[in-house]
């Protein structure tokens, strides 16, 4: 689906604050990304867009050299709020089509205007003595039927899932009209999902794993501590070793070659540049092997759990 | 929901041979049981059937003293096929309509015809020589609308679904609209299912526990060893002793106790008595956080593992 095996690797914007965003998106295209990876959530597409114009009109990239993504956030899911959301997303990207939307999380809060508060977020509302989410009554194939008549606008070239199980994968292709191009998921070497990956294979939808480091993604919003690191572990170090590349390449890598698209977040040039640069060499079946051999089953990114937590709002989705 | 306290437990019927069932409904009722778990599935509906006519012609209860439940197999899960299923299952049982429906699976198979095969169970077709699950694209919002026209029709009291996580409830809530009167899932100390319970209770749905026991359900078809079960951990023998019950009725007790309702199956009568007998004693707070804290999030009855090896067939439902 790709344009070029490049972009495989795209750029993770979550949780990159609005002063670094226009000049991380700059340096990543100028470094040779041509895949970001951006959402309505993450509160700076607005500053994305200002990257990707910079980029542009420098000459760097065209806009169709990107592969540019974006997601459909909970409070959106009615039909009629589809459409207007993806306008919103457009027009601060400053682009005039998706090649891939996404919805979300495969949970339907209630509607917040835009003039009420861009980006919603989790909270109904935030200033609320004890605030909380609060759900909204509409099935996912409703939202899906109004993510196709986007395709059908050319909005987007591609839609498709975040954070779907294999129950809601198997439930989603039986409702599609136009099938999803994408699977976006959490797997790194503690989260394998080696079951979710194969039924993904075989019902034909790519996957991207988002959080392909791990802890590293959570480390910083206190989601995980340094200690839950797979960078460190001795069959990631023994390889990054023999391959005279960084763990964290490795860790990348693994990824790669197993038949997805990974999506590393990071501000830092060295590691932009690192995180990129993953197909001068690949890792043996044996150290391959060694590194899924580490799955744990661990979840870091799991609403039932940090939902019940920060969000004051029991909302399990895998349980 | 249930009429009586004591239909809090129910007859589990799966693995009930046909030459046994007939009787082990008769005596089950005979001592008291007002609650029967049957299902097409099963294979033995007819002789569920004769046990309940049996046990209503001597007088032993009426038709409105049960409470009978069945299950909609994944073949039929096309909206044309969901009625025929049903009164082919209220045929077999000899009855004019059933107290709850419930879908089985939340897996669409391809249809099989009555007269090629009954019950279908999860080959499309055992005499291959390569033989293996086929699915239907049939989403379950579809088939949840034909459940809720045979409540229209009267023909079923009260419908719900078996096997559905989270994510698969909450959009169910979103489209039903007939709620879902029933959630039945494996729940026992090895797999405690928390956060679903919680999200069940959220929304309204009573819950039964399939496999209450555990191991137990799963040790006779090569699905678990006799050293996963949980009524040899020290916390069930220790509140046995302190309440001079069974193992087995603390492990039932500590379900019931949470809010829900248990279906263990059993053909020997002592058992039966034994399991029907919960409601004599309480468990402390201790006792159940003991019990409780035995959860390993371990299933025995997972598609994602069992059709793999058993079925040939890759079918996550719970990744």
């Amino acid at each position: 689906m790709f344009k070029t095996e490049q972009q495989r690797v795209g750029l993770g914007l979550w949780k990159v604050s609005k002063d670094d965003c226009a000049d991380a998106v700059y340096n990543a295209i100028k470094i040779g990304y041509r895949h970001l990876d951006s959402a309505c959530d993450y509160g700076n597409e607005k500053e994305v867009g200002q990257g990707i114009a910079r980029a542009i009109d420098d000459g760097l990239v065209t806009r169709e050299d990107l592969w540019i993504t974006s997601k459909l956030w909970n409070t959106y899911h009615a039909p009629e709020h589809v459409q207007p959301a993806l306008e919103r997303t457009l027009n601060d990207l400053g682009l005039e089509y998706l090649d891939l939307y996404l919805i979300h999380f495969p949970i339907a809060q209630a509607f917040v205007p835009f003039e009420t508060r861009y980006p919603p977020e989790w909270f109904h509302d935030p200033l609320a003595a004890d605030p909380k989410m609060e759900f909204a009554q509409v099935p996912l194939h409703q939202t899906w039927q109004a993510m196709e008549a986007l395709v059908d606008l050319g909005s987007v070239k591609h839609i498709g899932v975040c954070n779907y199980n294999s129950a809601l994968l198997f439930d989603l292709v039986n409702y599609a009209r136009i099938k999803p191009s994408m699977l976006q998921v959490e797997i790194h070497p503690y989260h394998t999902q080696q079951r979710l990956l194969t039924l993904a294979n075989n019902l034909g939808i790519p996957v991207t794993a988002f959080s392909p480091l791990g802890a590293q993604s959570y480390v910083e919003i206190d989601m995980a501590t340094q200690a839950q690191a797979v960078i460190t572990r001795e069959e990631v170090l023994n390889a990054a070793k023999a391959h005279d590349v960084t763990p964290a390449q490795v860790v990348l890598r693994w990824g790669v070659q197993r038949g997805y698209a990974v999506i590393p977040k990071s501000t830092n040039p060295k590691h932009l540049a690192e995180n990129l640069d993953l197909f001068n060499f690949s890792l043996t079946e044996i150290e391959m092997e060694a590194i899924s051999g580490l799955n744990l089953n661990h979840r870091f990114n799991d609403p039932g759990h940090f939902c019940g937590e920060a969000f004051n709002t029991h909302c399990p989705i895998y349980d």
